[in-house]
């Protein structure tokens, strides 16, 4: 499709970061996601959903019915609601619907379990709002991808309905590292590090331990899990975060399509404006969620 | 979605078969192929490419470039190009091609490598007739998922180009039957066993060994694939032979879309007429071919 695209997208994002502390990358990281302007028709607004802060992502004179409720990556450390508004819009703008993006509160000053607390009374929040489960779909990247799957699976324990479906693009999964993926494709990643990893999963997990099921929600039972769509590259030492993903739901019975696109890097659908793939992904990320709003 | 649909469908292919030798079994799985009529527009016709027999599954009217060159299932030892007309007419239907069904020889009176010779010349002659590869998707149900499979492994050997995509239904890819499916699954699933694959995988194999990779392709080098296509219930003790393909195509940069349908048996495409998501998964894999071709 786009060797060019893919070749120059890898040059520049394989850059070794020059931020020495963490406040300094969340700046880094914020500035990133803001380096694509909004489209015209995108409005931000903040408010409060379930006592948790939000940024709505609404398009001008679109009235939707249907709401994704985004969780934005960062490695539980990084990234913010209104800095994810771009990723947020470009899916809702597929999907036919407004999106709701969820400032959780950050690790390593709110340890787990405060971003799966945070992402389930926004939710709960949503559907007092009167949005039925059946309007709402879960989507997130990176950290968000794990934290929205983790959300399904507390929804189930607190007795909760599930939303329609979920998005989880490049999720990371797996907090105690274990994919063969960390090491066979660390030569093709040009993002992410096991070490760097390794450091931002102690973050998350504060005293706690990264093989609990809402840690790393690969190990959970995820029997009565709504339709789930992963997309992954395969550039990715999150690799097998996905595809164990997958064959996880698999064998429990729930309805899962994994999309594995080749040689692009973790979360390539951010790049949608200079990448195909990434458009053509978050295209059929959009026409997922939409398929099964109300279905 | 129509769970009343899988349940009735689940009590109909759950019989004990009656048969005691091959050759009644191999009657008695044409009748069932047969069972549904061909729809009044669909034309067979036999003929040879590149020395081995096929049928032609044409729609009346429609003058497709495009070909799907289609390898039958039935455990390398059962079935025909001629009984699997009403499957490949249904995915040609919907891919908006033509179907090339292989009549490829069968064990144990003709063992491994009979199978994949055949359809490597069968492939050869569509190119010999002038049908450029971009302009052929390859398919296959079951074993002839696993042949399909085979043959895309064969084609790189061969230095023949590779088909625009594959789609593949249900595939048995690791003929040593390892996949954690085969005893997890085995109480759902209500068709195969893992002793009567035992006994085909003998009767295919002959003096060779089940590891092979073009006997088990799951265990091939994968790397420079078109891209894939699976489809698999999550009813089948061969479940792990889809999600350990997805896999292993992943870690290879193929490109590759796993999709996983709950509670549903093998090669459940077969029940498009009388099953929801049949129906859905056949029109998927039939855009999937026609979004390749010449793509």
């Amino acid at each position: 499709m786009s060797k060019e695209q893919r070749d120059a997208l890898d040059q520049m994002i394989r850059q070794p970061s020059q931020a020495s502390d963490l406040a300094e990358q969340r700046v880094g990281f914020d500035r990133l996601m803001r380096s694509t302007p909004l489209a015209d028709d995108v409005k931000t607004t903040h408010s409060t959903l379930g006592g948790v802060p939000v940024v709505n992502v609404d398009l001008i004179g679109v009235d939707a019915e249907d709401v994704i409720l985004y969780l934005h990556g960062g490695a539980y450390v990084m990234g913010s609601a209104e800095s994810f508004a771009g990723l947020a819009s470009g899916l809702g703008r597929r999907a036919g619907s407004r999106v709701v993006n969820v400032d959780y509160r950050l690790a390593p000053e709110n340890p787990y379990p405060a971003a799966v607390e945070d992402a389930v009374a926004a939710y709960r929040g949503l559907l007092d709002s009167g949005v039925p489960a059946s309007r709402i779909g879960i989507a997130g990247d990176s950290a968000g991808g794990g934290l929205a799957l983790a959300t399904l699976v507390k929804l189930k324990s607190e007795g909760l309905p599930q939303p329609s479906s979920a998005v989880l693009l490049s999720p990371w999964t797996d907090l105690t590292l274990s994919g063969a993926s960390m090491t066979s494709k660390a030569a093709a990643e040009p993002v992410l590090s096991q070490e760097g990893l390794r450091g931002r999963a102690a973050d998350y997990v504060g005293a706690g331990d990264t093989t609990d099921p809402l840690v790393s929600p690969v190990f959970a039972d995820l029997t009565g899990l709504p339709p789930l769509l992963i997309q992954v590259g395969s550039n990715e030492i999150l690799l097998d975060d996905a595809t164990r993903l997958a064959t996880a739901a698999a064998a429990a019975d729930v309805a899962v399509t994994l999309e594995v696109t080749p040689e692009v890097p973790h979360v390539f659908q951010i790049f949608a404006a200079i990448l195909e793939e990434g458009d053509a992904a978050l295209t059929r990320a959009g026409a997922f969620l939409r398929a099964h709003f109300d279905a």
